[in-house]
């Protein structure tokens, strides 16, 4: 049996992330590939209640040590619940967010990298995708984007301002330039087929 | 101002610990010494809601990785909402379990100890307690004084079976002895006026 893939999709809010997991997965399973999305944090039974914890409240409910260990458990429940049963037998998984968000977005409010990737070592054994594809937007398009899609009640992450968000967007940039194999940046500016047509141009080595 | 003492109890399932927690703060108090009490998991906002997670649902509910990253989430919010600011200003701080139960708990789950105080001090920057004092009783009598106290809801940790908890016992043990200045065994198989007498006596040096 040959293992499934594992891909991420990561960027700023309003990116278009969740449209193209979906996509993603449509032309996928069109090549007859096996395919399951999950997103973080969640996507498992506990690391859906571990989100509730994380995504509601002040923006100031967890400090961002506790939010990074919160991350850290719900991501070690997904991985073990439900990613590796799924690549273990196969299927791919394309997951909406994952250990690149916790670096880029913790990493904003100044824990060290190398921190994060410790607790992903223990939580999920260091588990990484074999692809993670960054889709990237101009701040003012991902701001109206998020606008449009949302009745206000934005979640701890997005209710945050400009500048944080791109001080994410950079740390993205960063993890791009350091890991050119595993990360690849993609143009989300434009038509969704076309935005479609580049992640799958990205993943052309993987498939079968 | 002279910072308030931090002071731990420890020990298995029915050894007493919440009962000599109130009667030790009424003894401090008994001297003019500031007080308060608290517990883990827990003893915060944030913390109680993360103690939910982990001490209802089946024993399986988690991974041993999992529920040692929620242990330290939880604590570093008690840490930086509750323990710290206290001490701070002078209270003492007597708490019903802190991280010598993760590292006896989930120690006796095969989670290495170097593991667990890294993520102490990740969360709560290797915060110790001034004094542990860890209520040593028989097995046969912890187990007895537990099924009495509950009406057959015990949590995810009293559900498990006698090796278990022999192990945890075993896991303090060592704890007390590789940290002989700061963790003290309190034999705890006597009635609770001698008990509090002991634990006052393990920490007289502390005392104004």
């Amino acid at each position: 049996m040959t293992p499934g893939r594992f891909i991420s999709l990561e960027g700023g809010e309003g990116a278009g992330k969740s449209t193209q997991v979906t996509r993603l997965a449509e032309a996928l399973a069109a090549r007859g590939i096996e395919v399951v999305t999950t997103r973080e944090p969640g996507g498992s039974e506990g690391a859906e209640a571990i989100r509730d914890l994380l995504m509601t409240g002040a923006v100031t409910r967890w400090s961002s040590h506790a939010e990074a260990l919160l991350f850290a458990a719900a991501r070690a429940d997904h991985v073990e619940k439900r990613i590796r049963p799924a690549i273990e037998v196969g299927t791919w998984v394309i997951c909406d967010r994952f250990v690149d968000s916790t670096r880029a977005y913790q990493g904003a409010q100044g824990i060290n990298d190398a921190a994060i990737l410790a607790l992903h070592g223990f939580g999920s054994k260091g588990l990484l995708p074999d692809r993670t594809l960054v889709l990237e937007i101009g701040p003012d398009e991902g701001n109206a984007r998020a606008n449009a899609r949302d009745d206000g009640a934005r979640d701890r992450f997005a209710q945050r301002g400009p500048d944080f968000h791109a001080e994410v967007a950079a740390a993205f940039r960063t993890i791009a330039e350091r890991e050119p194999d595993r990360v690849r940046r993609i143009d989300a500016g434009a038509g969704p087929d076309v935005v479609t047509e580049r992640l799958m141009a990205e993943i052309a080595d993987l498939l079968p």
